[in-house]
């Protein structure tokens, strides 16, 4: 698996850009990533019940399985808009693909900014103008796509006969009003849709849900993977892996640039007596506001990984068995205080490093997760307290 | 009703203390609350499955539905301190029966403080000797079991035949590593334990368990009612009631303590098809960081309510039915910003009250449920940050 400095450009056949069209006051807030040819396509939504115009509208141009561009903008998100919300999704959907000579339904769209307002169309279609003259191999997709994002998450993966990059945006979980969570994932290899649709599922599973319980429940959360298929007979576990890995790599990137965050975090849970339990421990750490806290002061403070555990609904948990583990130091053994445990070398550890592992040994099965997250500054509370007004 | 200044001091029968034994460094760190008579007793646990040894013993003790006495410890929770953690916990319930000539089983315990050391037993046992002594009727039980509060928790309410007192501690749900949330209470209504403790369950439900998630998933939560019977012939009807106000307001007290705050936020849901959504709609908004931010920032930020509602878990939502109102101001109708929706005035709103009551009519039921919290400030994170080194 060799990882490639190219991001988007890397995979053969697509096309991006990335322009100001006047949605924010001055930064980039339109992108346009586009296939020269048919794609294969496939998605999966936010769960949140309030959801945005344009996933209605991508789920609906994904009915036929196939796709040929995206179009994102950033400032709104096009959220609890109503019917005029859809309208204007469809219109961005339209003005796009009549740019580009494509059929509307195989324009895909997202949004992300903050809920409420309309979308300035006439903006939008001003700047829609002539893009396909704009459309470049290095088109700055990933830089449009930004909201509160301090840098920009992209990725590419070279493996056997194929390739596949990525880019995306959030803040973490911890994410202002607009909270969203998008990836934009291309690939040349040959793999339709049916095929597709379930791996990339698998993927967002292990990765993008793992990035703590507010992310995955924004009302625009969306993840897009689109395959020109040139790359034939692509091995299909190699595929999976890859895939897996590029989920993996954009998920730690959204969880280190949460709003004000100084630090990664890695919860991984094992010994758990099945996956959701698992699952269930390792996001109750990176979610527990009290153990962000703890982390962004170096306080070593043990009980409260312990709280987070016996509150995360795990439903086999045996707290004589529970073994802790900080970035490969002992910290509890059979519940307790493990005997090695020493809390000055611990909150030194802590200091010295920007991404902090924390083991749990539940010691009751083989199951394991892993959750991604980040410590929690006053500076998440600054952003998120002065963000509209 | 009528609210009495006297505290646990309002009932007959009941004496208290609250002294330092050298369990924290200076503040008081010890109470006693006991009975003169035979009293029927009934609690309530924290669901978090790593619990404190206090909880053991006191669900040991409670068996016969009858206590004279609860003790209590503030500095070191007693959680995760294995079976070392419960013969302390049995020999301080002892060494209490001992000095006021009670049985073991007579006395319920609770422990609030760090999680992992064990109690100092020796202090314990000196700071004991003689305490039959120093009870008193107003003795400062209230003070003794504070933590990181900032103010006593005590409340009196007399109505018809019978009072109701209580006191209680807790930082609201945002809380360092003991997030211990307690309550005593008594009276002296002649009512059995059979029938107190579904009545302290309801009341549980509909006060402290609405104090947000966090809160009731504690390690060491718990609430513990005390009924000597003096007060014949009490009416069931008003004494629920009275029981329900007095939960509420020790709830109310809880949250606006909470670390950092500056202002209590109440959440209010009613329109929903069923209870359990109302709770969920309720719940969901006291406890998202962003609205907790926004509150602090005075940024009338109603997207993010709209996000925490379809986050929610409620089974019956319908985003177009959606009706939002702050401090009596319109802010959603339908879904979309209401008509009168004034984003300054909100604003300014926010800035003067201390007391932010979020209305959300879901339109879809006649189901209702309300729940309490507070803001989220720069000072929650700096005081968990800093806790233990």
């Amino acid at each position: 698996m060799k990882t490639l400095a190219a991001g988007l450009a890397g995979v053969d056949g697509f096309l991006a850009l990335g322009k100001h069209v006047g949605i924010k006051r001055q930064a980039k807030d339109f992108a346009v990533l586009y296939s020269e040819s048919a794609c294969q396509a496939a998605a999966v939504y936010t769960r949140n019940q309030v959801k945005g115009a344009p996933l209605y509208v991508t789920e609906e141009h994904l009915k036929d399985h196939q796709a040929r561009a995206i179009a994102v903008n950033s400032g709104i998100a096009n959220v609890a808009t109503g019917e005029q919300g859809i309208k204007n999704a469809r219109k961005t959907a339209e003005t796009v693909a009549a740019e580009l000579g494509l059929r509307p339904a195989d324009v895909l769209l997202a949004s992300t900014g903050v809920i409420g307002p309309q979308l300035p169309m006439a903006k939008i279609i001003a700047g829609a103008k002539g893009i396909k003259r704009e459309l470049t191999r290095g088109g700055d997709f990933a830089g449009a796509i930004m909201t509160t994002d301090t840098v920009k998450k992209e990725i590419c993966i070279e493996h056997e006969n194929f390739r596949i990059a990525a880019a995306a945006k959030g803040s973490g979980m911890i994410s202002p009003n607009m909270a969203t969570m998008l990836a934009f994932i291309i690939t040349d290899a040959d793999i339709a849709a049916a095929e597709l649709s379930p791996m990339l599922k698998r993927s967002v599973n292990k990765s993008f849900n793992m990035v703590s319980v507010d992310m995955d429940t924004s009302t625009s959360d969306m993840v897009i993977i689109m395959a020109n298929g040139r790359a034939k007979d692509v091995d299909r576990e190699s595929f999976q892996q890859v895939l897996d890995h590029v989920c993996v790599e954009l998920a730690k990137m959204i969880a280190r640039d949460g709003e004000g965050a100084t630090k990664l975090i890695i919860a991984e849970a094992k010994g758990a007596a099945g996956e959701a339990d698992a699952r269930k421990a390792a996001r109750a750490i990176v979610t527990s506001n009290l153990i962000k806290c703890a982390v962004y002061g170096n306080d070593p403070n043990w009980g409260r990984l312990m709280m987070a555990i016996g509150n995360s609904g795990a439903d086999n948990l045996d707290v004589d068995q529970i073994k802790i583990g900080i970035n490969g130091r002992p910290v509890v053994e059979k519940g307790r205080a493990a005997d090695g445990y020493d809390e000055k070398q611990l909150s030194k550890t802590l200091k010295d490093n920007q991404k902090i592992t924390i083991t749990v040994d539940m010691g009751v099965g083989t199951a394991a997760a892993t959750a991604y997250g980040c410590d929690m500054s006053e500076d998440y509370v600054k952003i998120n307290a002065e963000y509209t007004t």
